[in-house]
């Protein structure tokens, strides 16, 4: 295993929940840790038993920890139920799992946001508590929910349409939030990366909410540096979650090609899983094929390591 | 065992935390469920870790739901301590212990005042769930913070004061919020009762705090009924917590009749612990010697009979 030395490039990389946290698990891994910033997409983020639940964000923050439930790709190993199956009993909802373990985390950033701190501070103060070294920010400091409009007219918030009706309701389009402003660290870390890399999120739901976020999107454009997205699909499927679903629904053809195409001159290259043959380049867009299914700590270093000399290449 | 018929008294009991959850409970064994409703004490409520948490209602509702932890006075019975011990491992404020099962009940709570819903009718809902047939009331919909003034002039929220602080910091006085109102279902409770019991609990900082709650001293002392204390002091020392302290430190003599002259005409009748030889009558005080330990369930069951008859006496 090599790790990149203090030559390192600085890399920002935009993440949702599990490819998301895989891929910067593995950033993690071979950057030294004050080279390397997550933005994390809380447009899922929601308000649930009265306390603030950020799905992405705690998903990203148990992965870096090494806490994740990697079976179950959300929630902490080890975890027991005996609060969530109380809540039920007293009919409270319980159609969104909170663990014992996991429930620490809520209430821990509870007490802080209601001690008027904002969510950058309070994440932090997670990391702290978690043992974890790069920064993990949240895209923004303000609410930013997402809602997702279905092919019957509904408008759904997100985790109502992602997990309480298991994103089964077929997706009219997404809607995000105008008017919401990147925190000042999210801003400050873009403003100095050498490298951003779109994780292999969801585009709609995970880096589309990210890149809504002012500046961020205009920041990634204007600024010269290599911007390089992993792509979610592999082999028209996603990995995890509704993403092809949504693409379908969506009227595009849920291949990597059609991501890389949404992504568009927003991205100087694209890494496509090697099982998907039908990749051409286009407009110059420079692309790598690797294995992206980073399915143990070992594979998630290898990409991470693919990914950065990838990008690197683009900078020379 | 009997218990009182359809002729049974309607009783309206005040209770702070153990001991008033303890002769509530007795009340419940014997009473018609109709018959009876506890006004509780939420003086002592406030907010941790983003939720609102009611300590003595909560005693109140554990005792009646037979889930009380008997030995500690709070809490619940087979607790566990996963989503708290890893608050403490977070960095979180872990002074006041929440178990997993215990935060059931705050995270339900929350999700339904979340929703707009009062604390009475968020108490109700929570009576349903444990299957308690009495009417558990808060004595108002309002915040009503008990604030304790030490010595030193310190001005502490009351959990602060009595848990995180041990109850150690001598008090000089007990501040209670002004214009705080009863909630609707309190006043008509009280509107209609036969009796008043006010159950052995603290008088300054449990049954002052719901007295102070407009009109329910006024409502208490206008209508004529039977009004009747059960002594909270046995042999000159508090049961469980800091009332004999307190008494002390503001220049009371800690003892039942002291109790009794702090109720003063508000009571047509007192109960004191036959352990406490000195008691005697004055201004016309009917007065009751009672074994009030209520040590098990027998035993609340036969102090309630107890002083339902002494009530129903003095109604004569």
């Amino acid at each position: 295993m090599t790790t990149f030395d203090s030559s390192a490039p600085r890399v920002v990389c935009l993440a949702g929940g599990v490819g998301g946290a895989k891929l910067a698990d593995g950033l993690a891994r071979v950057l030294p840790p004050s080279n390397l910033t997550v933005i994390v997409n809380t447009g899922d983020d929601f308000r649930h038993l009265g306390l603030t639940i950020c799905p992405d964000l705690d998903t990203v923050l148990y992965t870096l920890a090494g806490v994740a439930n990697d079976e179950t790709g959300w929630g902490r190993a080890g975890e027991s139920w005996r609060a969530m199956s109380e809540v039920g009993r007293l009919k409270g909802p319980d159609w969104f799992s909170l663990g014992d373990l996991d429930l620490a985390t809520h209430l821990t950033r509870a007490h802080w946001l209601d001690a008027g701190e904002t969510l950058t501070a309070v994440t932090s103060r997670l990391c702290e508590g978690f043992g974890i070294a790069p920064a993990v920010l949240p895209m923004s400091d303000q609410p930013a929910p997402t809602l997702i409009e279905t092919d019957t007219g509904d408008i759904l918030p997100f985790q109502v349409w992602f997990v309480r009706e298991r994103w089964q309701p077929p997706v009219r389009r997404v809607i995000l939030p105008e008017d919401v402003r990147a925190s000042a660290a999210a801003v400050r870390a873009l403003e100095t990366a050498d490298v951003v890399i779109i994780a292999p999120s969801n585009p709609f739901v995970s880096i589309d909410p990210i890149l809504n976020v002012y500046p961020i999107r205009a920041m990634i454009e204007d600024v010269p540096r290599a911007v390089v997205a992993v792509s979610p699909i592999v082999a028209g499927r996603a990995i995890k979650g509704p993403a092809a679903k949504m693409m379908a629904e969506m009227g595009l053809e849920p291949s990597a090609a059609a991501v890389a195409r949404t992504y568009g001159h927003l991205i100087d290259g694209f890494i496509y899983d090697c099982r998907d043959e039908g990749m051409a380049a286009e407009d110059g867009l420079a692309l790598l094929c690797a294995d992206t299914m980073m399915t143990g700590a070992a594979e998630r270093e290898r990409l991470a390591r693919e990914v950065i000399a990838f990008a690197q290449e683009l900078l020379a």
